[in-house]
């Protein structure tokens, strides 16, 4: 059996912060990369996601030691999923949360978790 | 000042519900697509997205007459988030949420939406 | 110094065919995929491919034993370039070319190169 | 009948101006833009794809007009085809073309065409 709930701010908020994830991994993750472009690559990321309403902050660190060891020939590499370390914090109405994609050495695996839900009393 | 809560099932649930929409988003917008290709990419989408952990169901609508009407010289256009329906149903541990992609037309948004959050109760 | 010359129907063809493989390859990487989902996805790629004018032929193999190396404990991976085999064959006017994306493991690199080049005579 | 040939310089550089195109078409169409950050993404997609081996210039303008009337009530919206004004300037041996990605009006397509094909003489 299941008991239907209304959907809260708190809700809203976490659905909001896992879709932004979910776009900025599948929109940034292919494009070329280096230990020259990276940062550039970083801001662009944060700006673009934090057009999006909702979202208050961003902040996009590339591991310039795994885009070196990942770089070809041509000192390149494409932006991988193991390179991201990214916190957003969305608020939606009376809730703040700060989500956070980072790779996971043991899981080999980008892992995309809730850090922190905060209800936003005046 | 902020409270900051515990994290339950259902933040989880609602999380990785919009993970897998803005995802799924940014990943297929942009593939070409026909009224003879667009019952293959349903599906495609479809299972792709349903191999993800927690995802219960998932079921993608692409509508054909936006196809038709969108279509070039060469009979094709290009996926946008207008032809999309996508409904979603993710799992986490007692939380079942219900997720939805629909462009709604006076917004001329793809909407990404909470429909339903239940408890499963044994 | 340099030179002008006009541009051909041959150059046109590798011109069009490199844009289709560069267009695929950053479609369609990042897609979740298992052994069970793969033959969809090469089935999708290459109808979706083939919508495109002067695609005479589309030929996707993803290599299911590195599908299955890659798999996580869920049993699904991203498609990566190192997964793929495509052939591409693309006429315009007068010529036709062969190209392909393969990725070659002593490179470690997805290579895209042009395989043959033909003038169709009458 | 067909009459296999070899493959020039001048080939190779056509299909590698292609792919760039190809590449960078897929991997940037739907980032969220707005005309407080379209120069930074200008900047950024030029400076990945010049990464890329062979690749002399990339010239890249996203139309701030364009921009201004497809943003939404949030003022951005997701680069689109119809925004893109892209150069390419590709050397492959001796050989050296010039390609580009721009929307025409009348096509309703955002075309990509060879521009120039010069021979390299010393």
């Amino acid at each position: 059996m299941t008991k239907k709930e209304a959907i809260s701010d708190r809700d809203n908020a976490l659905f909001e912060a896992g879709i932004k994830l979910g776009a900025l991994y599948h929109q940034f993750i292919g494009t070329p990369v280096s230990t020259e472009t990276l940062e550039l690559l970083e801001r662009t990321i944060e700006r673009s996601v934090a057009l999006q309403p909702g979202v208050k902050s961003v902040e996009v660190i590339i591991n310039s030691e795994k885009v070196r060891l990942a770089a070809n020939q041509f000192k390149y590499c494409e932006l991988s999923g193991a390179m991201l370390d990214v916190k957003v914090v969305v608020v939606y109405g009376q809730a703040e949360v700060h989500v956070r994609l980072k790779y996971e050495a043991e899981l080999e695996y980008p892992l995309m978790r809730v850090e922190k839900v905060s209800e936003v009393t005046s």
